[in-house]
This record gives C-alpha cells, structure tokens and sequence, in this order.
C-alpha cells in the first residue's frame, strides 16, 4: 500500500482490510508520521524502517542472495525501501553502502559480495555511474535506482535516470527515481521460486 | 559488436576476430548498408534482420518462453533487435504484435501468452501504455522498451520512457530509447540456465 | 471564480455581485481556507468540495451522464473539482475510483459504465494511460486531465500531459495539469442541450 | 489507416482489405509519395489532400458546420488534415485561414462564422493565441491543435502546445502537435448524430 | 536597488548613501517585510507598493503617456513593480486590467488607451497572448513582462516567456519572467526625453 | 511577407500585390533560392542580401543611427536581416562585427560608436553575454536577438536566449532565436519620427 | 566531508575520527544550523563561514595568489564556501566582488588583479557573462561556477551553467551549479606544489 | 581558427594572415571538406586530423605528459580534436581508448598511467561515468569533455554533461559537449611553463 494521498483513517483500515483478507505481509510505504501513528496504534505488530511498515514479515529465503548497493550515504533511506519491499517478498539484503565510483577501491574490496549475488539493486544518485561499473562486473540481473540525492545539475534525480539509461553497461534496467519500492518489487519478479 | 562510429573496415575486422577467438554466436547491431555489405562478403554465413546480422545462431532453449509485444506496426524494427538479440543468447521470441491499449481487445484475445511467458519485453512508442497493462497481468518480470515513434508530443522517445518510469504496475524495469539490445540482454541476465 | 491572487475580501464581494446580478449558480475554485472561511461567513447558503465552493447548484439534467474515471486515490481531489463544476452546468458525475490500467480487471467489471456514459472525463496522473484505453473502448467524447499525482519522473504532470497528447487513441483531447474546472467547462460545451 | 511506419506495399493491402471489408469511407493520413503512388495504382477512385487520401468520400451532413481556422498560411497543411479527416466522417468544414491575432480585425470581419459554429477547431503554431481568443468569443466546443509551425522559440510546436493549455479561456481542449487527424476525430465524437 | 541577497541593515546603508549622493529618485525593489520596515525606520519619507519602496519620486512628466495592461487580477503585483519602476523615472503609468484574450470585449472597450499610447506594457502569465493582440494593434513600442501567474502547463512562466517570443506580431519585444523592473526600465530608455 | 511556407508562385504574387497597392517598400524574408528566382524574374528591381529581398529601398532617415552589433562572424546572416528591415523603414545600420565579450579590447576600440548610438540590437549567440556588456554602456534601448549560432551546450540558441533573459544589464529586451526581422520592426517602432 | 544527508551525531563522530587519524585540515561544508552547533560543541576549535567549518586551518602557501570574482552580492556565499576549501587547501583567496560585466568599469579597474593571478574562479548567476570576460582576459586557469542566483529564466542555475559551457573564451572550465567546494579542489589540482 | 560559418575563401585569408603575422602554431578547427581542400591547396605545408589542420607544429614538451581517454570507440574524432589542439600548445596526448567503466579491468590494466599523467582529458559520451573514476584516482587536475555520441537518452551529449557536473569525484571540470579545442586549451592554460 502506498500511503501519499490517503488519510491516516483510511490507512488504518486498509491495513485492517489485508491483514483480515489473508495471512502474507502487509506493506506501507512513503506513510508519514501521522499515518504511521495511527497504523501503529492500531496494529502494533509491525516493524518500521523510515517510512516503511511492514507486518508480517515472512521468514526469508536461503537460497539466493540480493546485492542492494549505495553510492553515498545520502542514499540509504531509499536503500531501506528497497530492504523492507524485499523482506515482504522472503528475499533478505546483502547491503553493501557508501561505494561510489570516485572511490573505486572501496567497491573493489568487496568485489565477490558484487559478483556472486544473484540479483543487484544499485541505489545511486548524482550521476548514477555506479551502475555502469557494476553492470560491467556481474552477468547476474543489476536493477538501477536514480535518487534524488545531491543538487543543482543533478536535477532532482533525472540526471541519474538519463545517466543509467545512456549506460554503457548492456542490461541494465532501470525504475523511477527514488523508487525503491519498484526495484524491490523487479527483483522479486526475477526470482520468484 | 555495436555498429555506429565504425568504419566497415573496422566491423569486418572485428568480426573476424570475434569468429576466430572462440565458438560461440557473434552479434552486430545498428549496423549500416555499407557495414552489412562488407561483412556479408567477407563472413557470409550468417543471418540479418534489419540493421543487426547475426553468426552462429545457437540451437534456441526450449525451457523458457520470452514474450516480445509491440504496440504498433512501427515498433516492429526495434522488436526485431530484440529477437535476434534473444536468439543470439539461446532464447527465442514469442511475438505479439499491434496489441496497443488503445485496441484491448486484441491484447485480451492473447491473454494467456502474456500470462504464461517466463518474462515479457514490451516495445512501444507514443504514450507507452502497454507495459503498465501488461505488467498489471503478470507476476513475471516485464522489461519496457520505450520506441522513438511518434512524432510531436512524444518527443522522440522522451515521452514513452517517462511514463513507463511514472508506470502505476510494481516491477516494471525500463531500459533506453530504442535499446532493443539492451532489453533483451537484459533478460538473458535474468533467465540464465 | 479563480480563487489564487485574490484577496478573502475581494472573493466576498465578488461572490456578493455575481449573486446579486442574476440567478445562475455562482462557482468559486482553487479557494483557499482563508478565502472559504470568508465567503462562508457572507453567504453560507452554498457548498464546499475541497477547495470549490458552489452556490446555487441547478437541479440536474437527466438527458446525459458524464462518467469521472480516475486511475488512484490520489487523483480524487482533481475529481471533486471536476464534479462540482459539472454540478454547476447542471452535469451530474458518474464516479468511477481507482481503475487504473495496472489492475485492469477493475475497468473491466465496470465497461458498460464506461461504453455507455455520453461524454468521459479520465482523471489520471503517472503515466496517464488511462486516457488510451478508455479512448478506444468508446465512441464518444473523452477529455484528459493529467494530474501532477505522483513523483520523480511524473514531473508534476508534465510526464501525464505529454503522453496523453502521445497516446495511440485518436479524437481524445486534453486539458491542462489538475486543471478539472476546464475538464468540466470543455464538457458542458459539448453537451450544450 | 496511418502512413508512416508501413510500407507502400502494406499500405495497398490494407487499403484493399478496408475497401473490400464495409462500404464505408477508407482514409490514409501521413502518406509519403511513394505510398501515395502505390495507393493510387491500386485504388484510384480516390481523392488526396496533402498525404491524405479518402476513398468513399460520404454525403456531407447538413446539420452541422465546423469552423477549421487557421492562424497562418503555413497552418493550412494542418488544416487540410482536419478537412479531409471531417470529411470521412461526413462532416463539412467551413475553412477561416489567415486570422492570428495579431491582425485582430481580420478575424473581427468573420465574427459571425466563430460564434454560429457547431464546434472550432483551431489550427495554429508559433504562441498559439488563436485558441484562447476563439475560446473566449463561443460557448461551442473548441478544439485547439499546436503546429510545428515557426522556428527557434516555438521549439516545434512544443511552445503553442503548452501556451494552449495554460490558456485563460475554460473549457478549450488540445490535441498533440500538427494532429490535424486527431482533432477531426475530436470533433467526429463530439457530433455523433 | 535590488533586495534579495542583502541584509537588512545593508539595504538601510545603501540607501542611505545613495540618498545622501545625488538628489535624485532612490527605488528599492523585491524587498522583503523585514528589510521594508527596517528602511522605513531609517528613512520613513517615502511611498512603498508592494515590495518595492521609492523615495523622492519625481514630477512625472506629461508629454507621454504609458500604458500597462494586465491579462489577470493575478499580475497586478507585477505590474505594480512596472508603475513605481516607471514612476522614478518620471513616467506615469496609465493602468489597464484584467483584459484578458478570452474576454476580447474588455480590451476593444479601451481600444482608443489601447492605440495612442506611447508604449505599451504588456503584463501577462499564462499563455501570454495579450502581447500579441496588443502588438497588433498599435505601431508604437510594445514590451511584454511574462508572469509566473497559472500553474501546471503554464512553467511557471517558462510558457508565457516562449509564447511571447514566438508571438506572431512583429517587433514586440520581450523581459524576462516577473521583470516589471526590467521593462519599465526598457521603456524609460525608449522614453528619453 | 514571410518566406517559408509559400510557394514560389504565392510569393511572386504577393509581391505583386503589395507594389501595386501602395508605394512604400515592400519586404520578403527567409525566402529559399527558388522563391528568390521567382521574385526576381517577375519583378527584378529589388536588392537582396542572404534570404532577404527589398523593392523599393526608402531613402534612410539621417536623424538617427542605429548600431547593429554582431558577437562573431557566424552571426552575420542574422545581422544581415536586421540590416534589410531597418533598410525597409528607413534606418541606416551602423554595423559593427566580431566583438565577442571574449575580446573585449575589439569592442572597447569602439566604445564611442556604442554609447552614442541612438538605439543598439545586439546579436549573439552562444552565451550572449554581449547584449549584458553594451547594456551596462549605453542608457538608450538595447534589442537583444539571441542566434542558433553555436553547438551542444548553445541549444540551438535557447541558451543564448535565456542568459540574455537572466541579464544583470537592467533594462535589455530580448526577441526570438533568430529574428533579426523582429528585432529592426521592434527599434522601428521606437524610432518612429 | 559533506554536511547534508548525515545526522549531527554522524557528524561530530566523523569530525572526530577525522581529527584522531591525521594532522591535516578538516573541512564540513553545506551543514545545517544543527549540525554546526553540535560539532562546535564536541571539537569548538574551528572557524566558520556560512554553513562551512573548517579545522587546522593550514598556513597559506605566498607563492601562489588565486582570484575568487563574484559578479553580484548575491552570490558571495558560494564564494565563501570557495574561500574556505581553498584555505583548506592552502591557497589564499584574493577576493574581488560586485564585478559583473553590466558595469565593465568596475571591472576594468582591478584588471591587473585579474591578469597577474595565477588561477581565478568566476562565481556568477544569472547570465553568467563574466567568465567570458574573464576568460579573455587571462592566459591563466579560469573555473566558473554558476550560481542559482536570480530568478525566472534563471531557471535556478541551469542557464548560467549552460550559458557558461557555450562561452566563447576558449579554455574556461566549469563546475557544477553552486559548486563552490568543486571549483576550490579543481584549482587546488592545478596548483599542486 | 574555428570553421564553422566562414566561407572557403575567407578561411584562406585568415590562414595567410596568420601564419604571415607571426611564426606560431596556427590551427583550424571543425573544418569542412570544402575549406580543407582550399586551405591545402594554398598552404599545403600542414597536417591534418579529421577536421582540424595545424600548420607550423612545434615540437612537444618533454616535461609534461597528459592523458587523453576515451570511453569508447566513438568518442576517438573528439579525442582526435583534443590531440592536435594540445600538439599546437607543444603538449603531447598519451592517448588511452575504449575504457570504458562497463569493463573496468581494461583501465585498470592501464592504472599507473592515469595516476602519473600531469593532468587527464576523459572524453565520454552515454552516461560519461569514466570521469568520476578517474577523478577518483588521480589528484591531477582532471577536465571531462561529453560527447554527443549515443542515441535516445543522451540527449546529445545533454546527459552527459548533467552527469559529469553531478559527478560525486570532486575538482573534476567540465567544458561544454563535443568541445575538444576547449579541453585541450583549458589543459594548456594549466601546464603553462
């Protein structure tokens, strides 16, 4: 459930409304502080992460491992999105931040964790050069999330989506900016047991 | 090997060498007349649709299924840099074509090949309605190929690869203006055997 | 009446003189609190849908219905300004919420609604694609309205407005972002009795 | 039947199928003049308009009169596209050219032919102010259509497009640029007998 | 005197020297509240509109008369930024509002202010068509100020901008977005007695 | 009368039309070769320069000069249109070449040609950061034409003609990309006698 | 170490780390109030400007003189975050302000601080037309920073950063949009010891 | 000398006058066949790259050494401009292709000779990722030219330059799209001896 344009009322009772109608996980995201009192009011029985909440969280898979990697820092409130979206789909993070192209030796450490995933979300905004490099690395699914992070020329993330889809890396796909929630949700297409 | 910014030389060159340091397929993309000629006579023993050619088609998979879906006649060019991308990594097309939203009906007469496709490559121009539809269908990944057909308000492909970011379906990945190679290289990352 | 630019006093005595030189129902939009407080306060015989206030709302005609689709939640409030101008013309709404094209299944269990309604009017922001397929299940007037709903690449509706102006559904016409008074206004010129 | 896209043979076997399917009139809009050629070849009893070409011209209706007008001389393509579009839905069009606003009492001596219109459609490029003063002079439908039309600061319609939706007159509606067809099929919906 | 970017006390200073070199007028524009009382405290001679603060304003003269028109209520603000500018330079602005396009009877009524004026100031948002009616109609100098008034399609301002620079009529010029400053002082070089 | 769009026989009849109603100078611009061929075999006692074509050349005014500055030598052609308008009513073009702020020795070794003149159009493109420097020179009006000239970063002019907008010099006006006409019709209505 | 996207905590942690693991300068920049106060509280013997603090400020190299040339008030505080990362570095910023090219004079009289420096760093909004006036003048680096100064078709940076790219000085580079901590390292590249 | 603009014949002359006022390096940029066949045949004692020809080249600095990569293959005639503009500043390109970041090992493979070159032109078109890496491993002055090469969301060159200022390596510059002369002169301007 995606919480923007709804009142904290109809919040609470459509996530009354899925956790009657069956027995998965419950996903709120983007709620804001309001919507997320209440909901919790309600129905304590959540975790939360920024403004994500997720009930039920399912036990998550062993079998295969998702890469969620961040150029900066600023970056990680979409990388939690990212997270907590998989973890409602069994899948767990492997998260790996702060590894941006300008310092090419603290990706490079951890060069295995990148090669051996079997699906890669890169979470990066200025100018989104992550993606190439990584796309490059891995033959595995890499899913490109531009943010909205840095200013001026980066033009509120739409530098980092035109700079992923310009990529020089062949098959990389891309979702829309800040969209964790998406990559996630990409990812969870692909490896569907 | 992509075409643009070579000479036919260097193409029939490359070529060569590609032939020669191994067994498997060789692809060349966005290829002109002239280029097509020159390798065409130098290499002959190969396949060509539009401006890619092909050497080497391996024997196609037949675990797998990919449903390529084009929303207009015009999008066929690209949808065909698609399939001989798709073949050349062992996997072979599934198309649908003219099925733009605009017309439900012929998409819902072929609903059942969109349903049951291991993944689905949605090629279209003008608005790029039908990858949100169609990922609305299926639970299977969905990579959207914005086209450059259309004229006016489609901004030469600008238009159809916003709005398949702004999509309202979860999961629908996106890759560049016309980048057929991209979308189906895509895929092969994802149904890797 | 536009509400924006105008002072709370200035809406008073405008509202005071539009009342007093005729009989007609009196329509102020894009009201803000300050504004809607004041009119009330001076003539409180009227009602209020979000920022709208209508006074002398004409008995309704029952020659035509005009159907009010939207794709999400979010689009309502564009609706209920499209509604109550309607309302002013002596336009009922048909309402149908959330039908977006991702959950196709929804639009469907209602066609007749939609194939039946004299004139439609597609409340839609993201992609918009709600515009193209309602375009080609009926013959009869469609106007657009892209709403600045959504984020990142939605561009504040600039992404909707384009591909509507984009979308392979011909005779569909436009108006501009979350601009339902002019929706509305476009529809009673069509359906002038 | 729209041109661009489909080959001069394409267009002649579906033209053949159209005219061999109904009794209807068969229109092909945006032709080149190879296809034109070919069409013609085949099926001459046919009359062409610019790109334009329509077998089975019907009875004009006699109810109904559509002011087409433009704003300039280099707006007429645009416009024959409108004519011959209203044409196959049986529709006269009462052509007005030459009227942009800067020459205010050339539209002025015509005054009557806007406001006893069933419906305008207004075909203009460059600012596209045409739209906004017809829009204000008639209670009738209006239906503006943008033209690429002028250079530099009209970025190809784009500016005529946008000035036509930030327009101070309710209730004009636009279509995409130099869309003579979708215009006509605009007005077709609104006048369904 | 320009305010953004300076202190308060700066703009007090500033003032204070250019009242204390010369004699002539001293205008301050697009202040804010707190650097308007600040100035008034220091030097209260003075007559203020707006956010702009003019001290020792000249006799105007009366050998010409300009006239400013505004398309909406919602751009007097800029215009009252074109009068004060005017006035320090001697220049007395004859006011026009609210004549629209879309209401064309508004403007014909005040024709003859229209034609014999020795410029014209044409404050516009929207789609800014007021600029080239007005071009049209006079042989005189016409300067049009675009304004960021309207939203969506409108740019905030970009439209009316592009739309006055693609304008139909002939040797109007154009300021830059909400530069009532900037024409008043174009007019004022034109003027020179 | 404005070339593009017309047919070569359209303009010669035009042509024809204006010299015999009147005996004033009659002007054509943007013309191709081929309108050019046309007009000059049916009414050969013109003068052209580039796409421009005058008959009947009135004898220039002495009262005033007109300085028509030009940044580089890739915005002469634009300079030439304002040199055959300003020919067309009268006004003699002081012209002034190749002084680009770059070199900003060129154009002070003409500092008193700029500062006496009775009005200056500035043509530039690239960043047009000349039309700010003659702006801070000169109290009389300065026009502003911003040209295509220029590649990437230039856009087609639409740089030039925003950094001329943001000018710091208060008081420039600014016309389209390109419209040397616009800008010698917008001093002619200044200079008018 | 960049301010925005951290916590205060996460800054007076990195802040002190960043102290205990070397004897070199630390520099914060674009830090908000909190961030400033809690830093000042944990390690207070530092200096600050604006939203920059710097630590172990070093002493400042006398072989080397970089000019740092503002065109308005306004876009001092970029220049002050250029002052601080260039101490940090240490390099001396000879300051020179107020110089923009509308009032050449100003300029021109400091232009022997201009030619003999060994780098300058041009910190300009709107129009951005001192870097080619610089630029010309100088055989030394020159790095221009655009600023979001200004308003309107300023377009918040945008067309003084593209303004500045089609500059017609030859060798000016540029740097992001209020980039004051870029243009300072780039020059502390050039100037290396 | 830049080309564009000028004719053949006016290409002559200024090469005589060039290489007669003075014994320097004399260079033609962005020429076209036409004015290199001319400037041949009437100074034939130059030589040629692409569309650049240098006459009088001195011999190279030993001293210095810059590095000139390349992303791709495409990229190589920008490059070509670059080299020659350096070899007319007595600067020799080590020249380094086809590195681009999707397969990082092919710079890695040539690390040592990005981390001693005395300062580092990247040209880079699609997504122009390769500046922020080598940003990253060098503290040398580091200048980014972005090309126009790539197709559909490369806006020509447009993204790559948005992405090159968001870059997150900080001190890299950047000089506007394709614009190889002005790297190369910004580069000389630094290395001055």
């Amino acid at each position: 459930m995606y919480g923007p344009g709804k009142t904290a009322e109809q919040c609470v009772r459509i996530v009354a409304e899925l956790l009657a109608h069956g027995t998965g996980p419950v996903l709120l995201t983007r709620a804001n502080e309001q919507q997320i009192k209440a909901v919790f009011a309600a129905h304590g029985d959540a975790e939360q992460v920024g403004g994500s909440v997720l009930w039920r969280r399912p036990e998550p898979r062993t079998d295969v491992r998702v890469l969620v990697a961040t150029a900066g820092t600023a970056d990680v409130p979409v990388a939690d999105e990212v997270a907590i979206t998989l973890a409602a789909h069994a899948l767990d993070a492997d998260r790996l931040h702060d590894i941006g192209v300008a310092g090419l030796h603290r990706m490079l450490a951890h060069l295995d964790r990148v090669t051996s995933a079997d699906a890669v979300i890169v979470v990066a905004g200025m100018e989104g050069a992550l993606a190439s490099v990584i796309g490059g690395l891995t033959s595995r699914p890499v899913v490109a999330v531009p943010t909205s992070v840095g200013y001026g020329a980066g033009l509120e993330g739409v530098t980092a989506l035109l700079a992923m889809h310009a990529s020089c890396a062949s098959g990389v796909t891309v979702v829309g900016i800040d969209n964790g929630f998406g990559a996630a949700s990409a990812v969870a297409r692909m490896l569907r047991g």
